[in-house]
């Protein structure tokens, strides 16, 4: 009985297999009743990734072997392409079955998703309080805390006891998305203070929440960015934060766990910004390939356009060229070094700004560390660098040449890298937009600059 | 009294820099009872970040005004560097005061970083029950679910009813780091089944545990990656996962607040990576420039060995550039984009791995996908250069070299960024190593190669 010992690891990922291929096989003969012995023990999220991996013809079919209840979990938990796709294919009773059920924000995060008119739609046919919370989540910005809230948090008065909150808990649990924070409002529907579950099983049964509540909590308001919520439930250590309207009303709570996967998609975005792509919402990988070609090729245009200042330059100086080609061999060894050096540092800073790691040193001390350390690597490149060319080609006027420019290189490389992102995010930008691609490109215009000078100098040309 | 009003993130901030800059005021003023009173609304972690702050001088000083209580808290929050230089400045009983009070996963994480002969005093003045409880977690590898745990959980027996369960709650909760589950053992302490605090709560009295526990829980090993770990809380949105030992018994619990930091930590050693850097757990900015210098060269001077070789080509073609030297003028444009549309596949794809995104999708998929992209990119990129190079330069056969190069770099680029991600991966290292840097450069390589040889041929030189 696989009930009755704990699935670890290893055979977790083992019966996510299993499920997978079994369910296809399963569909393929037809053997429906196989099919629903083969999700029972499933875990709604394994079950919506089996689903996901079946052809958009057995999708719905599969899904529509579920019961109610798990068939909302199950969607909650698919991708909301495939949500897209089923929900063109439902019957009109099933749609409006799943979407009335579903969670507001899951919900929310569906309705931003799907064509107006099919939100508008669906929109009338919800009952009446479920459209209300969800006009009211659509009505905020996006990746803001009033989006990602949930309205489904439990609210008390002061002057219960804990024996009646315990009383009344159990009927309202199963209405609520988390019972772990209670919330205690005044008349005015304003949060006064929280209790949370521990604190009320620890008390004694008499005591109102008024003698047990904490009063010196942390809430947000609705408009306030959803990456600040995620860093203020990791920095306190929290379990849900209370979220209030601009007239201090509660209005919804944001939970952990919708912050760990809005943790996880900002690393993403960042991650993309660092290779010089735009990250949206829909897996990369199950987008098509013209919309990834159009999220790819503005970056890799403005970064062209850096290019051909670069080659603009070298043009300019075919006479050098010309009376020594050889100075052509080093230009890629340059400006990729220069790059890579760039890139180290603005990494560190976009990294360090977006976690606030950085937040307690001044600017003008990292950018001062940042050029030490390129004057530092410079150096070490530089001497190995020298020594290589000169090997390689017997000119030493030229292999001082490149090493002196490396060392040049390398320093700017470092202060352009530390100080860009601290300039993008003074005027409000995402720091990351100046990532590696964009600093090393930059690096080569300057690189090149500062290798032909230093070449025309030493050589005397 | 700012203790009726809720704290909100605004003012949460405002109130965090105010607390740093008035600590350091009044401690230079000596004046003891205003740090106490400013400091006693103040959370812990706060608290912690305003004494990083300080000159180290008066770092202890401030930390002696803290109560007992408060002071354990702090310690925990603070950065393991500050940890080091306190401990290194207490007296005798305070240190055994502090480390002996410490939750066992922080204790555990601390002593990782002081020296051995310290830690072996440490442990052998802690209470024999510390002392156990810190030896086990310090005998699993580091990054493993054994060194990441708490053992500090509640388990209880299944014949325990509701009532029982909850007055026993009651005595043990200070006792436990987390009481959101109660875990279900047998004699031999394996792990049986999970009780939810909100299940206990919501059943009616007289149950007994071992109808209401779920035997269907998800739990790992003492050498579970934390990753792995990190993963699992996630998928299944679950607030504390079990960790049992090779005989299936329960040893301790993983925490969602520990799996924030290690998600975060995870994410930036993937952007380090990204960036060419090697991550460590200390702050990349309060590390010394030698050791900023050390992290940094080695994958420089690797870096650099490939850019030799981009430049041994060069040279060996030094008599196409001599008789051509406009040549020259394109190879930093196209080394430059080939290197940009390889960062782009292989960051989509080195964070498809890491975040298991990628998992259904096939590796010749996803390779295939990336190669019709980098041809298509390739295309779009190469129209417009060759015009701009006619119009730079005026020789259309070069400018035909360049374009036709830039199409076949952006093909190579986009199947070596992909490709090198999932071979480094199936090797069993991590994918982040083949990131953008690295990449760059093997395009260098094979880009100048593939432009010298097309330019040969249009050029007939």
């Amino acid at each position: 009985m696989e009930n009755l010992n704990p699935i670890q690891t290893s055979s977790r990922s083992e019966l996510r297999q299993l499920v997978r291929t079994q369910l296809q096989i399963l569909l393929e003969q037809g053997n429906l009743e196989g099919v629903k012995a083969l999700l029972v023990p499933v875990q709604p999220v394994d079950i919506a990734e089996a689903i996901e991996g079946l052809p958009e013809s057995q999708q719905v079919i599969a899904f529509r072997l579920l019961n109610k209840a798990e068939a909302i979990d199950v969607y909650e938990h698919l991708d909301s392409s495939v949500q897209q796709a089923l929900i063109q294919k439902f019957k009109h009773q099933e749609v409006l079955d799943i979407v009335d059920k579903m969670s507001p924000d899951d919900r929310a995060r569906l309705f931003d998703e799907l064509p107006a008119k099919v939100v508008t739609r669906l929109l009338g046919q919800l009952s009446p309080k479920e459209r209300e919370t969800t006009a009211l989540l659509l009505g905020y910005e996006e990746s803001t805390a009033g989006r990602i809230m949930t309205p489904e948090y439990i609210s008390l008065k002061e002057n219960l006891t804990v024996t009646e909150t315990l009383d009344r808990l159990r009927r309202l649990a199963n209405a609520s998305e988390v019972i772990y924070y209670l919330y205690v409002t005044d008349a005015q529907r304003h949060l006064t203070g929280i209790v949370s579950l521990r604190d009320l099983v620890v008390s004694s049964p008499n005591k109102i929440l008024d003698e047990i509540m904490t009063r010196d909590f942390i809430c947000v308001h609705t408009d306030t960015d959803q990456e600040e919520v995620g860093r203020l439930i990791q920095r306190y250590d929290l379990l849900a934060l209370p979220v209030v309207d601009r007239e201090q009303r509660l209005v919804g709570i944001v939970t952990i766990d919708d912050v760990l996967d809005i943790l996880e998609q900002e690393a993403t975005e960042d991650i993309y910004a660092l290779g010089g792509l735009q990250a949206d919402r829909d897996n990369y990988f199950q987008t098509n390939l013209v919309t990834v070609a159009r999220r790819r090729v503005v970056w890799l245009l403005v970064l062209l356009l850096t290019n051909t200042v670069t080659a603009t330059i070298i043009s300019s100086q075919e006479d050098l060229l010309q009376q020594m080609a050889i100075l052509a061999a080093f230009i890629p060894l340059l400006t990729g070094t220069g790059g890579n050096v760039g890139a180290q540092s603005s990494t560190v800073v976009i990294r360090g700004l977006n976690t606030e790691e950085l937040k307690d040193l001044g600017t003008g001390k990292v950018i001062f560390r940042e050029a030490v350390a390129g004057i530092m690597l410079g150096t070490i490149l530089a001497i190995m660098v020298t020594i290589w060319a000169y090997w390689l080609q017997g000119n030493f006027s030229v292999a001082l040449s490149v090493g002196i420019s490396l060392i040049a290189i390398a320093f700017l490389a470092s202060v352009a890298g530390s100080s860009l992102p601290f300039l993008f995010c003074s005027f409000g930008l995402d720091p990351a937009l100046m990532s590696a691609p964009f600093i090393t490109t930059a690096v080569d215009v300057l690189g090149v600059l500062i290798y032909f000078q230093i070449a025309r100098t030493i050589l005397g040309l």
